[in-house]
């Protein structure tokens, strides 16, 4: 079961956090920008998966940095997918997919079919539980999972997620249809397939939020250089320390020093994922809820 | 100006409708079957095209029936919108994007930039105005528009786009939100090319949204299959019989009789392409909205 192998990923490296692939041609390192930009920014990808993955259990590519190269790019995301895979990284798809009916089941096959590398997909429920329903039926059927928004991280979060009616906020609507649907999905570890996007942005709401949804793991963005700290996205676990995965992109894999050579990127791209790692465990620590 | 071009397409073909291409390969016609699938759905969207391209101002490609099929899939939509364009036709991308602050932008680029074939995009709003601003920002510069969803024509609508707060919808704080941006955006018409999605399903709630929304062209679904009338789908329409562009699928393009030769199947398409111009143009006179 996804959730459970999710989990299970977590305690092998000791470490709730995933690597987001959101890769920016401009701002590669100069060795590899004397190639086709698709390219380069695949041997980007492939550079910080060599380097993380004995270090993070998973990795998000955010569909849009691959999607605004056209065909190639989209190319580069899925070659990005197979080799994280074959790295032995779970793969969570960051897209925000969404549709009615035949339409949505059409995006979950797509993306949540068996073979096609990809664990989790993110999607959005602006549309209502009837355009969730085929992912998680789609989901259920191939043991993946899906991520679906409840509080986003960025500033204008509130402009609809915090509509107000008979003292529940819309997010909360949001989470109580995702929790009624994660708890007919649950495997050994209590946790379901589908999970919920959670900022750490908004530590109050999250920590609401993890009192509600006590099925769903949380995706947590906002972490570092959007200004969410360890201690806000520890509001995101349970109380022994599960059930959030905290995601890291430009603070990761953009943190490199000015002009590196291939091994300077690694290292400093290993650094980066190990200070977060550390950070996260001391959270968790002063959270008293260290799991390991 | 993106909006006038739009009402300018309705006007020369005095029809306010769209088609929505979303191929299926399982249904395609028999004479086409005998090929790859990405294949032989390029070949079905350039006979639909061929057939109608005389009679509707645009058309509408679903992302997610491209997607389904991979990356070559992906080839054959970007093929379709170039082959719609070079037929005159104005392209509406309907993939439903949305994410925050650089990966909002990100999209935005990779649709509607200059160049792309595309000339309207479809975006959710659950993630605030400050994820919709780049696809204003980056529309607007490049002479392209968008429909963001507002009241979508599916039953699990109202699940979140109904929540009420101080006595308005969900739904109306997207319609302010965008009233706002549209109002910057006019062209001579004095539509804008920040348009909205609102259901024929829902004609009550689409006529108070008309109301609402003066600056924005809607993009209606739910005629047809799905249930919505043309006098339905006419309360999308302001006093003069403009303001929106009524889509048909399936209706139309999968209208074609049992295992027809390719002649009969381009005659199926046309005739369900001026019976449905018929039938919009029935109501419109019924409601006394008729512009030509």
């Amino acid at each position: 079961m996804i959730a459970d192998k999710l989990i299970q990923a977590i305690d092998e490296k000791k470490n709730p956090s995933v690597i987001g692939l959101d890769p920016r041609y401009e701002k590669l390192p100069q060795f590899l920008k004397n190639t086709e930009k698709a390219k380069a920014v695949f041997e980007f990808n492939k550079l910080i998966i060599d380097s993380i993955k004995d270090i993070v259990p998973a990795v998000k590519p955010q569909s849009a940095f691959y999607e605004v190269m056209g065909i190639n790019g989209i190319k580069a995301l899925f070659q990005t997918i197979e080799y994280a895979k074959k790295q032995g990284l779970l793969v969570i798809l960051d897209a925000k997919k969404n549709d009615i009916g035949s339409t949505a089941e059409a995006y979950a096959k797509a993306y949540l079919s068996k073979g096609t590398g990809i664990d989790f997909l993110t999607i959005t429920p602006y549309l209502g539980k009837d355009s969730i329903q085929p992912f998680i039926e789609v989901s259920a059927k191939n043991n993946k999972g899906i991520f679906v928004l409840v509080k986003t991280s960025n500033p204008g979060s509130a402009d609809f997620q915090e509509i107000k009616a008979d003292d529940k906020f819309a997010y909360e609507y949001v989470a109580d249809m995702l929790d009624n649907a994660a708890r007919q999905h649950t495997g050994k570890t209590g946790y379901s397939g589908i999970g919920a996007v959670v900022g750490a942005t908004y530590p109050n709401e999250a920590s609401k939020i993890r009192n509600m949804l006590l099925k769903s793991i949380f995706l947590v963005p906002g972490y570092g250089k959007q200004g969410g700290t360890a201690d806000d996205a520890i509001e995101c676990f349970d109380k022994k320390g599960y059930g959030a995965i905290v995601n890291s992109s430009r603070g990761v894999t953009f943190s490199f020093r000015d002009n590196p050579s291939k091994q300077e990127f690694c290292a400093d791209i290993k650094t980066a994922a190990l200070n977060m790692k550390a950070d996260l465990h001391a959270a968790l620590k002063r959270a008293d809820k260290f799991p390991w």
